[in-house]
């Protein structure tokens, strides 16, 4: 053996396996039957039909009998709000007995109760109170998890959930891409001045944020509730002049436009986008932009508008499926349910809910090179599924079917 | 100590703990703060405040302190028909890619499938594919459920199922309840002879179930796609002149006033109820007649017409809430998800969505003098979860915070 090789350490086979393989080009899922998928260390070095398996591979390898089992990449929320205080459990109770929306503000609800329970956490209890959200997704075969900060409005407490969310990427065996998403929501002390908290975002947080390190990118609420598309567009030029991709919650309650604001800044991805038209569509497509559809939200606070899914279907715009979990508007914690939601909601198809849980959620991360296909080269994270074909992963509500989950390798 | 005493066993308490007894006749859940559960053998000998304790079961107990958690009953999924063969995954996925009905017929799709599965498969294969449904359920905290047959169709086919649904409830640590559904669906082979196959499920079928002592109730289906109230009433008399307690699937599609037909029957249960009316509502009501509210399905088939919980209220009708776990309509197998549905959906309040899978559950199943509330003499059935405050319980989607499940004592 030439020590090169050696050096590179063992290598384990997974075979007797069917893969949805999900490499861009192929037909569908790209299933192989009869696949085997060889890692070296934290990296695929072969995923393909068992039989073309490179003899140098196969002689020294650890070999894992998947019986038959389907191999998935390892699945990807591409959009949470994981790193929250509390929960909303007391407003979704009043609300069910009656209460309007004015009464649970009076009664201290709204994103206001999270902002504060956010700002009175610790880090550390941040982080415990993270981890069991996080646990529930792995379980279910994620390897990569998106978190966003916009709980904590001010730069202590917005570093403090990045860094939170840092260290949940260190305590688990998962990879964590962060967001900072100071322009959230109006924190209590601006007393409705918009335009003085977006320079605060752009002069002090931003900079501050990115030269700490701590975000992967830069998120934005453009919505009548939240942020015009003017002052999104000044926190993204801030963002691209730092390095930092951006990506967006568009045309969630009403069309701003949001969808062309987003593809006019590259962005990664827009999200929820269910009121997004024509020409936001054309310009999504033509930026590369990922539509990430976030069926849990729609479904807690009763939308009933759906995402144009027929639209980005037609202009060839790429489709991710997340949680959105947040305390709010989506306490969910299943992404295997949030597929079932993309299907029965939205009509989304079972081969777009797999590519959106893994290919398209990665391209949503900007993470594609690394992760969310089955191919030589990318980080060896696989989710092993005990069924009988991937329709499976969609169809069934409440049940998982992972067999075992690797990440990196391991 | 007196020697009876020792021939009882000893007793276990779970302390500091916050419950929600569902007693009946109790405010709300029943909840009683710093409370306590003593259970001796497998019967709950004391649940309230835990400083009212008698000191005669505190002197030799063992102590299980709950830090808080809060204890409900276990629960109790009423209406599942949990025993099946196979799954429609092919038919959920040809339908998003745009199948008529009529395409997945033709393709072998239908009830028709599931029947075929299950006659195809052995008793040991029905049991061997139920028992990972049934875990995830267990998972859950449910401590019983209720499982009909339906999919054989003949003597033979609905004596296995309902030999495999007793079996299920011997390998787990759970009390199975089996329901005789021998009019669910007209068999293939009766080539469209309503009146024939009722004849036989009357005649050949019910006597002999009764006889072996499968079923602990019958149930029908009474739709346009089923059989129509005649047939079920010849059905419900032939079963109650064996001794069996009858329950129907009611009202689900068109309004044949099935809800009437069962109060007439004293039913235990009528289910579905979607187009149930106020005349429905009363004689339900009048006959104790539970209402079981089974959201999965109406989520699943993109049902708009949602069952009148209003009118439920209003005539005093005590509702259920269960799963209908079947692979046509309703491949659920999450209570505590079905909580959210029953909320969400339809505006169940927290305390019904909990009333719903514990105390009227166990209404529904005719066994609410053994289980379904944290009282002495019951069962010792327990949930315990690690929560703030009971809502979350209903809240969250697709998370389990279960600590800990205790059945019959252990
Ligand atoms: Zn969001
Ligand atoms: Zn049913």
């Amino acid at each position: 053996m030439p020590s090169g090789e050696a050096m590179q350490g063992p290598v384990r086979i997974w075979r007797n396996a069917r893969l949805a393989t999900l490499a861009e080009g192929a037909p569908g899922l790209g299933i192989v039957e009869k696949g085997a998928v060889a890692v070296r260390d934290d990296r695929i070095v072969y995923a393909g039909p068992e039989a073309e398996l490179p003899a140098a591979l196969k002689s020294s390898a650890e070999q894992i009998d998947c019986e038959g089992r389907w191999i998935t990449p390892g699945l990807i929320d591409c959009h949470t709000h994981l790193v929250h205080a509390g929960n909303r459990a007391n407003e979704f109770e009043m609300r069910l007995a009656g209460a309007t929306y004015e009464e649970v503000a009076r009664a201290g609800g709204g994103i206001v109760s999270s902002v504060k329970a956010l700002r009175a956490a610790s880090e550390d209890e941040l982080v415990r109170q993270t981890l069991p959200r996080l646990d529930a997704l792995i379980a279910e075969g994620v390897t990569t998890v998106e978190v966003k900060s916009g709980y904590g409005l001010d730069l202590e407490n917005e570093a403090k959930s990045l860094r939170a969310a840092r260290r949940i990427g260190k305590e688990r065996p998962v990879t964590v891409r962060t967001t900072f998403l100071g322009a959230h929501a109006l924190p209590p002390e601006a007393n409705g001045d918009k335009a003085a908290y977006i320079a605060k975002v752009i002069s002090e947080m931003l900079p501050a944020i990115a030269a700490a390190g701590l975000a992967d990118a830069v998120d934005g609420f453009c919505e009548g509730i939240a942020f015009s598309t003017d002052e999104i567009a000044r926190v993204f030029a801030a963002a691209k002049a730092l390095g930092l991709p951006v990506k967006l919650h568009a045309d969630q309650l009403s069309n701003l436009h949001g969808a062309e604001l987003a593809a006019g800044f590259d962005a990664l991805s827009a999200d929820h986008l269910e009121y997004t038209d024509d020409k936001g569509a054309a310009a999504m497509a033509g930026a590369g932009t990922v539509a990430v559809i976030l069926p849990g939200a729609y479904y807690f606070i009763r939308e009933t508008k759906k995402p144009p899914v027929a639209l980005f279907r037609q202009h060839g715009v790429k489709m991710a499926v997340a949680t959105d979990n947040n305390p709010g508007t989506s306490p969910l914690t299943s992404l295997l349910l949030t597929m079932n939601m993309a299907a029965t909601l939205f009509g989304m198809t079972v081969d777009e809910c797999i590519a959106g849980t893994t290919r398209e959620a990665a391209r949503a991360l900007g993470l594609l090179g690394e992760t969310g296909t089955l191919e030589a080269g990318k980080w060896a994270d696989l989710a092993v599924w005990d069924i009988e074909r991937p329709a499976e992963l969609v169809y069934r509500i409440g049940y998982n079917p992972l067999h075992r989950r690797v990440w990196r390798g391991k």
